[in-house]
């Protein structure tokens, strides 16, 4: 997307000083545009944990830019990136390109010889990963846009409703995001686009990020609660779901934020098609059955119970139910592939199926 | 329900000033019990529209006692409370006890004769109504009952899982809930009865009033975001769902709280029972089709861009997204009759549908 006419990114190397990797500090969005520095790979794993920075794509770029701090950081050894490579992959347990990410800088680290420079092999590495993101979301893009354009043809012109989940978008990402890239590019082409936005509870990804990064690239868009999908699409008020995926089994079943199940029973429901927009990394070739076997990360109770925000342009947390309310925190869930009308990758559309995914990408399945 | 080993109503004709109507003022849940005082019909009408008082029955008796005021006004006439009576009606659009409660008490004011004393016949008469409805949760509940016993028995004694959406408690009636009377019950009986409790977006009703209920009567729950329920009944965690009806057709469509069609979905999904508890009051005789026939009231963009809660024992409201934002705040949605197991109303447990209400109510479904 491009914010103030520029395109933007969401990590990147501080081009003033190759020890700093800067990224925006996303909670304090939409009321603050921060960007916040790391200079150690424990500062990477903080902005991780902490929620810096979250979306499957950005958690694996993140990730793979602590590294190269971990190569930076005195009497750096191979075996001291591999601590650090352990500890990252503990901070968020559902999102596989996390793994993905620092099982690729990995290999370099473990294929080292001395005498080369480890960190300026991570360095490439790391831009490698974000550069390729960019035309993976751009890709998905591009297929996506097949979907949008066909409604609009069906409609005669007139607008094209979407429905997405949580934040997907160029701030999941490191631009365009995945189930944002067909909008931006529909838009592009004098689409009539507009976006229902849940704004997804706990966190509010939705309300705070997809609406802000909507907005500023100028595309129509409405927040509505969590609660409130259901209700749109039986009143015709939604003609296509579009959401992201933090890990995709190989028969096509989807991890993402917490509340996605629910509005793929809708759509479902409602005979709305529910597409699924995600990058290859985010591919777990291992697993089949999401539900058994994708890791559902749980967070604090304070995230429930608590709400951020601003009381005069100065940040603020208000308690919205009493501190001592048992809370359970479930981040993720688990969408069948059943209700899956098909998944838009940087290969193009498939089902939502092992025979879709082995068909899109023979290469990797066999791993 | 008990407060402090008490039993409680949500309003009640202040004792030493029959002149004064005292309700909770709910909006200050969980952090102060807080009394206010009903002085006026306009009063009355405040507390309805602003929310100090919510639940259909509760709206229902509120305004009933809101007549007895009008009555009580210096110059009062029947006319006068005619147009109390029109100026109530059309606060809350979703609710139908509202309306029952108003014609039930227009009935005595159309029919009024000079002599006798018209504000006394109207406090014997809202007064009746919330007797009445305290007796109706109590059949709710004993009808109720005997669904959560049965879990306990399948499972030879062990927890039973209640999910819950909105508040149809205590707080929503004059005492002792819909949705929650037969989790009373249980909990008297000795069952061990827990319930989720669906945080309820956007104003959260769940955490703040079915939490503080369920823990001033000593209820295991857990809150949780709207969004996890399909999660937990994913994974087994929840034995049936209840939740309450602002308005249900003769069919059994089932209008309530937004959100509760994806609940009613997911329970659909994973064969777990879907139970609606409501006093006949609630039921439209007049309507067949909930989605085409049930206005849906919309509220302001406040309630979802803003969230109130304490800093510091105080009150105060955090601005979550930015001020801007559009949005579209729908507070009811309509469950189809297909995807509710029962209605738990106080003359037994009947299906969704005219068949089944019919069966238990011959003497309203003529009317």
């Amino acid at each position: 997307m491009k914010t103030a006419g520029e395109e933007f990114r969401t990590i990147w190397l501080n081009p003033e000083d190759v020890g700093v990797v800067q990224i925006i500090d996303q909670r304090r969005l939409p009321h603050v545009l921060s960007v916040h520095d790391l200079r150690t790979w424990e500062d990477g794993a903080v902005a991780i944990a902490e929620m810096y920075v979250r979306g499957a794509p950005l958690i694996g770029a993140t990730a793979a830019w602590s590294l190269y701090l971990a190569a930076l950081a005195p009497q750096a050894s191979p075996n001291s990136i591999r601590g650090a490579a352990d500890a990252l992959l503990a901070s968020r347990p559902t999102a596989v390109n996390l793994r993905w990410a620092v099982e690729r800088i990995m290999r370099l680290v473990d294929t080292y010889r001395e005498g080369s420079s480890l960190a300026e092999a991570i360095r490439a590495e790391a831009q490698a990963i974000c550069d390729e993101d960019i035309e993976i979301c751009r890709a998905i893009g591009r297929h996506g846009l097949t979907l949008l354009e066909k409604i609009a043809q069906d409609r005669g012109g007139g607008r094209v409703n979407v429905l997405t989940h949580c934040n997907a978008g160029a701030l999941a990402t490191i631009n365009w995001g995945t189930a944002t890239a067909p909008v931006y590019l529909a838009h592009a082409r004098g689409i009539d686009v507009h976006v229902w936005v849940d704004e997804t509870r706990p966190r509010n990804q939705g309300s705070k990020l997809t609406a802000w990064e909507l907005g500023e690239h100028g595309v129509a868009h409405t927040v509505i609660v969590d609660n409130a999908g259901g209700h749109l699409m039986q009143h015709g008020e939604v003609d296509i779901v579009i959401t992201g995926s933090d890990r995709t089994t190989r028969r096509g079943d989807v991890a993402n934020k917490i509340g996605t199940y629910l509005k793929a029973l809708a759509a479902h429901d409602n005979d709305i098609p529910f597409y699924v927009a995600l990058p290859s990394p985010t591919i777990d070739w291992s697993i089949r059955d999401g539900l058994s076997e994708i890791p559902i990360e749980e967070r604090d109770a304070a995230e429930v119970l608590q709400v951020h925000g601003i009381i005069n342009d100065r940040p603020a947390t208000v308690q919205v139910a009493a501190a001592a309310t048992p809370v359970r925190n479930y981040a993720f869930d688990v969408t069948p592939a059943r209700l899956v009308t098909g998944l838009i990758t940087e290969r193009g559309i498939c089902t939502a199926s092992e025979a879709g995914l082995t068909g899109l990408f023979p290469d990797r399945a066999a791993t």
